[in-house]
């Protein structure tokens, strides 16, 4: 029999920053009880951004940082939009080269996820923000 | 009682911009009756493209295709593939920076979106296009 | 009646490039006997990646694989994670920049394609690798 379960999740940030989401993740599939599924993650911002990468070396997260930080400098000159913080425009285009929403597989009450795969909330502001994911799945127990 | 409903939309664009389809998305999950469920968006094309951004300041939109515009230049001597127009290459590596699919949760009649979330098409050509986007809602009513 | 189909494909890479899963997906949606439903992808992978592109004239991959190498230079000198060679973190960050995860609309037992798109497996790695794509279908006969 299908079944959906839903739950939006709070996440604390504090700076530019690569945050793991595979524990509430995993945790919030196991309470669903669905066996094999649909999983699908939404994060209800435009600032922030969800990204799958390597959880191995955590250098790997620093020069992801650095490259995006390159690629879409903080500088007010380089944008319209800059009445919310040189960081703003920055966060809306770095979104944008990333992701707002995943969606994944389960199988065997497991997320479909490679060995050195992480899920990742990539928050884009300087300031502290309180972020929203949604999580949602749809499947047989 | 799960059931799917689909519909394809068209949209006539008129040089790069983005167009906010938030409405022709509601319009259709409302019509679908679907309560909860996984909305799947596809844009049928490779020079134009699916974004999720802020849908209050219209600056945000102009330094958005300012960015992608200097990410990717129209300049033919850049690339092999010339013979469709200086905006061809650009608009199909555009399109591969953002996004071709975008799924959804919908909950309570509602696609889960944050409160300044705009779900947009990407016109990356100059001249006019008719851009179809395919939805697709499974869920229960 | 809703059901379920899985099956994970191995595609060997030999070298940065793109290679067309369309048969491949294609097969599976039809030993599936799905007629309508969500079909969702997957590369287990932080150095390979999914994309979706234009499928006639083949400089448009060549053009493709110039930006994304002119974009994320095979240079040591930029990155802190080296020690897994040149060609490793420009390839986890090309990955963030496409896709991990694709979800399309099967309707008529078709995959909801435009009639120029191709999905490819965007290799980013220099040597010879094993990828793993996972393929799950959801809907009814």
């Amino acid at each position: 029999m299908f079944i959906q379960r839903f739950e939006e999740i709070t996440i604390l940030t504090n700076g530019i920053k690569l945050i793991l989401l595979n524990d509430s993740i995993e945790k919030f599939v196991k309470i669903s009880e669905i066996k094999k599924g649909i999983l699908n993650l939404s994060i209800l911002h435009t600032s922030a951004s969800l990204i799958i990468q390597e959880n191995a070396d955590p250098d790997v997260q620093k020069d992801l940082i650095n490259f995006y930080d390159k690629l879409v400098p903080m500088n007010n000159s380089l944008y319209i939009h800059s009445t919310e913080g040189k960081d703003d425009m920055p966060a809306h285009i770095k979104s944008s080269l990333t992701n707002t929403n995943l969606t994944f597989s389960v199988k065997d009450h497991k997320v479909q996820l490679g060995t050195w795969q992480g899920i990742f909330l990539f928050e884009h502001r300087l300031e502290r923000q309180k972020r929203k994911v949604f999580l949602h799945i749809i499947g047989e127990k």
